[in-house]
Order: structure tokens, then C-alpha cells, then sequence
């Protein structure tokens, strides 16, 4: 059954914190009916995240009397529920709305919507809410499935659309592949998936060797990332996901003219070579695995100085780039093939 | 107030599975009545555990009628609470004995064991229970105090013993220095901590930060590690704590004569010179790091097996080599304040 969903932005409209909104937006379009944030209210979508087109940006819940779910369209470091929000989601709740987060604050655990919920008979869903209590094996992972993960330099650069295009653009070719999600924007988009930076830390690499199990049926499986093995405060999801997964290939994920770290602006990025080397080093120390390609998010840029920047890494790198958005997946999907057939998967 | 505790192991003596006991009776000898553990009552404690002496071993609490804490001495994979130890816990509590447990399965979430308590009086003590929400922010560290982090080649191999004798050692030479505990033994050997490992992924690196905080009033800390940067298992952890941590030098630890990882054995140990490069590699993208010092762990091993094996294990690594057990930590004190004194702190 189809939601009638309003995503909920109000006062977070800059891309990173609204990655969440912009991701439903660019791939579940069919189900979102508005945006709600007053202080938007009258621009177009479109302008104000860069997707959406004139999906229309409404000021208040009544505004959109057909709406049967209310999802909190961001991801803010430390995930918490911004206190403003709260008589926004109250009210949506005792409209009978569901209400849909990605926070590590649940929903379930506040006692006032709880109660409210209990009387309307709305549902509260916490996306990142989980019971994962299984260390990892190494056993029982099926070597026919090829699989792919998306890595990045650091947050927020786009390795979840990364992993979305290039399993589109898979099954444009015939391939039975799947998108695994790993986030909370990717589960929404997704329909499933594991929320593992909110996995008890024991258990990340448990938890991600368990999605491959639930998902290794298909051929290829792109796995978005989370993070970056260089993040000063993610570090550890993203090395706990690398080797639960043993992937056999890498896509780097960067964010064209990014030098530092998203909201820590004392910690410079070191080089993609770096990077790179980081990431093979530490993933093969578990399974054989090789980065294959670049994704480069050109957000930001001209069509021509992202075209430039694909080039040069590509040079730079002696691999295939490009900007999924921008241009397509094409080489990144090329390169995947190309690795499949010399694994013989 | 000095505790009276009878440690129970009943089943699981192997020195892996019971470090949680061995830790206990090693550092705080003085609290422990006896250990409980029907199938070795009769033989001694040191012939069981290799630590103890002549503690006695017990069948049943009622041997012990002075006791007044029941502490679980092991630290399982997964941290599940045996089936056959919960007749056990509940005569413990029945008896208004506190119970003292690192598992990742919550005592005060079972119900039997809340009710029980709740009508005798006693307390139910979850060490890895917290709850940790800040990310880190690479911000407010006191740069005068040193840093020093005990990592390892796999898990279960020493990081905690050697961080408790570098730190005793340091304090005998006049050192203002502290052990930071990061697990469950180590929390309950010095009576603060962070349960690392059970922190909401997230959280990680923003809890060993903020460990740091907490403790960098002394003039040097020595942090103990948890898992292995190459621990198919626990990485993740690793890699957040080292990257909170920021450390200002690593010990390098390693169990001799072991080749694959604790419980899994298809998986091989990659060479010492590659953990110390990996380990030095993944510390650097955050702040200045060496390795200073290998601590072997040689149980098993004769003295004369052990004197030869940190020799060779020196000369092939270039750094002071012992076992903080049989030879004292000296060589690796001497490294820390070597450290210290080249950093001017």
C-alpha cells in the first residue's frame, strides 16, 4: 500500500542535514505529496534542495489534509530530534499520522508521543531502531554473489545515491542486482536494510555479514557505505561494515572541492591516493578486493567543470569516474561488469 | 567499601573465556573470597586459572556464606549469559548478594532477575550498560597530557594486562600516570571506565574522547585497546576507540606461538610488520602516532622460550621488546618516558 508522506525540513534546508528529504524525494517521488517547512513556504522545491521540481513546500500539517505519514527528512550528527519539532510531530501524531524517523533519539522512547500514538492510533517508526546481537563468522557467505560497496573520503559525499544509480543502471542491463541499505535515508528509500551506525558496536561486523546472508540470493549486490575509514567520528561503523561485508570491489565516493571534513573544518582531507590505499589495505586484510572506480558528487559545479574533474581523477587514479547524477553510472556499471566477469561470478 | 566477592566461572575455565576472573583475582586480590565452580572444587585456583594461589574453589554459594557480590567471570563472544548460570544469579540475589556482570545480555533487563532483586534487596550491576550519544569533536584535549594505547594482532591477547603493569610501572618511578579501562574487566578492576564495545556504533570514537577528557588531569594515561584493527569480529570498535583516542604512542601486543584468530581458526594472522604499519597508518589520519613498544604475551611458554622470543621479535621490529608478566614492564616504561621526554610533555 502506497504512503501519502510529508517530509519534514522546517529550519534544515541546507543539503547535508536534508539528505534524508532529498533522497526520498529523488527516489521514492510518487509517494512524497509535500515538504513541510514554513520558512520555505512559496519557493519551489527545486530550488531549495535541488530535487523535487514543484513539489509543493507547505507551511503547516492542515495544509495537506491527505497526508497519512509524517517523515523527518534529516540526519544531523549525534541524531537527535530538533526540540522545535516536537508540536509539529505531536500534532501529526494526533491526526493520526504515522510518523517515520532516522534519529538515534527514538520516538518510542519519548513517553509523551507514546501516549499520544496510543490514543490516535498512529504508528511511531524508528528506522534506526535494531536488536542485532550476532557477532560475525566469516561463515556462510555465498562466493557466487558478487559484491560491491561504496566508500568515501568522508561523510555525506554521496555514497548511498552512488550505490543507487549503479544498481539501477545494472538492472538496465539485465543483471538481478540489489541495493543493500546501510542508512537511515537508504532503508527509507530501500524498504529494508540494516541501520548500522546505530548496531551495538560489538556487533557492526555481525550485522553487516548478516545483510549479505539476507541479500546474496542476487547476482550483484551494491552495498552503500557509511562514513569514511578516515572520519574522526564514524571511523568505526565504517571499518566494522568493510569487514563484515568482504566486498570484492571499492567505488570511491568525493565531494568535488570538498578539503575538509563535514562540520569539522580543523581536519583537512588527505589525499584520494591515501584514501584509496587505506581502504584496499584494510579491506583485504579480511577477502581479496580492489576499488574500481570513482564516483565524483559534482553538486555545486558546471556540467563542464565535472566533465574536467572525472577526467583528471581518472588520469590520476588509472580508473574509470564519473558523476551519476550528471552523467549516469554508465562507467561505474562497465567497471562492475568487467570485475564479475574476472572473478567468473 | 570494600567489597566480598565470590567470582563465578562454573564451565568456562579455558584462560580465554575466563580473563574476566583472571583479571580480578591478578588486580584485586584482597576483594575475592572464592571462585565458584563446581566441576574444579579441589583443585587450586592457580593450577585452574594460573593466577590465585590457594582461593579457594567453591561448589555452591552457600560456602561462602560472608560473600556479598557475585561477580561473572568470563567474557564470552557476543556476551550471552549461560542458561545453566541463571539458577545460580537467583539463589546470588535471592541471598541479597549484588551481581556483577560485563555481558552484553542485561542483567537489569531480564524481568526474573529485576522482581528477585527488587524483593531482596540486592543490586544488579551492568558494567557495559551506558549510555554514550555524543559523536567526537577532536575538540579539548589537554595536549600535555601523554597518550599511550595498547593495541593488538588479535583479540584476547594482553592489551588489558599491559596497560594495568605500564601504568604501575610508570606510578613506581613517580609518574602521575593513570589506566584507563575500555572493557568490562578492566572497568571492574579499576572502578571506572568506558564499555567501549557495547556503545551505540555512532558513538564510538565520541566516547573514547570523551574518556580522554575525563582523565587527562594526569600526566600520562595508558588506555587499554579492545579487539584488533584486523579482528574480523570487533575492528570497528578498534578503529573508533583509536581514533577518539588519539593516542601519542601504541604498544604493539601479540599472544606467542598463535597464528589465527582466537575461535576462528580458517583465519590467519597477517605478519606483526603489517598490523604495526596498519595500526601506525590508520592513528596518523588523526594525529602524530608511533609505535614504541611490542608486549609478548608468553603464557604457555618457558622463561627461557619467552627471553628468546622478545629478543628476536625486538631485533625484527626495532623496538623494546617483553612480557609484562615474567619480565616486569621496565623496557616498555623506560619507552613510554622516552616518549614523553621527546615530545616535551
Amino acid at each position: 500500500m502506497s504512503r501519502k508522506i510529508v517530509i519534514l525540513t522546517e529550519g534544515y534546508t541546507d543539503p547535508h542535514r536534508a539528505k534524508t528529504a532529498i533522497s526520498l524525494i529523488r527516489y521514492c517521488r510518487e509517494e512524497i505529496l509535500a515538504v513541510l517547512d514554513k520558512h520555505s513556504q512559496g519557493r519551489s522545491c527545486q530550488d531549495m534542495l535541488g530535487v523535487g521540481g514543484d513539489l509543493p513546500i507547505v507551511a503547516s500539517i492542515e495544509d495537506v489534509p491527505g497526508a497519512d505519514t509524517l517523515l523527518l527528512g534529516i540526519a544531523p550528527p549525534g541524531g537527535r530530534l530538533p526540540v522545535e519539532w516536537r508540536s509539529i510531530i505531536l500534532e501529526a501524531i494526533a491526526r493520526r499520522m504515522d510518523v517515520v524517523s532516522g534519529m538515534h533519539e527514538f520516538l518510542c522512547d519519548d513517553e509523551e508521543f507514546v501516549r499520544v500514538a496510543e490514543n490516535s492510533g498512529a504508528r511511531l517508526v524508528d528506522v534506526r531502531r535494531n536488536d542485532e546481537h550476532e557477532v560475525a563468522t566469516g561463515q556462510g557467505l555465498r562466493e557466487e554473489c558478487l559484491r560491491i560497496h561504496t566508500v568515501g573520503n568522508t561523510s555525506s559525499c554521496g555514497k548511498m545515491v552512488a550505490a543507487v544509480e549503479i544498481t539501477n543502471g545494472l538492472k538496465d542491463q539485465g543483471v538481478d542486482a540489489k541495493f543493500v541499505a546501510t542508512g537511515q535515508s537508504g532503508i527509507m528509500v530501500e524498504g529494508d536494510g540494516c541501520p548500522i551506525d546505530c548496531v551495538v558496536a560489538d556487533f557492526i561486523a555481525g550485522a553487516a555479514e548478516r545483510l549479505v546472508r539476507a541479500n546474496q540470493n542476487h547476482e550483484v549486490i551494491v552495498v552503500e557505505g557509511q562514513g569514511s575509514l578516515i572520519h574522526p567520528r564514524y571511523s568505526g561503523v565504517t571499518l566494522g561494515l568493510l569487514h563484515g561485508l568482504r566486498p570484492d570491489g571499492l567505488i570511491l565516493c568525493y565531494h568535488m572541492g570538498r578539503e575538509t571534513v563535514f562540520g569539522m573544518d580543523d581536519h583537512k582531507l588527505p589525499s584520494l591516493e591515501r584514501v584509496l590505499e587505506f581502504n584496499e589495505m584494510a579491506a583485504n586484510f579480511m577477502h581479496p578486493c580492489k576499488m574500481i572506480g570513482i564516483s565524483v558528487n559534482g553538486r555545486n559545479f558546471s556540467d563542464e567543470e565535472v566533465a574536467d574533474e572525472c577526467e583528471k581523477v581518472a588520469a590520476r587514479l588509472g580508473l574509470p569516474a564519473c558523476d551519476v547524477i550528471r552523467q549516469g553510472p554508465d562507467k561505474l556499471v562497465a567497471a562492475v561488469l568487467d570485475l564479475k566477469r574476472r572473478l567468473g561470478k
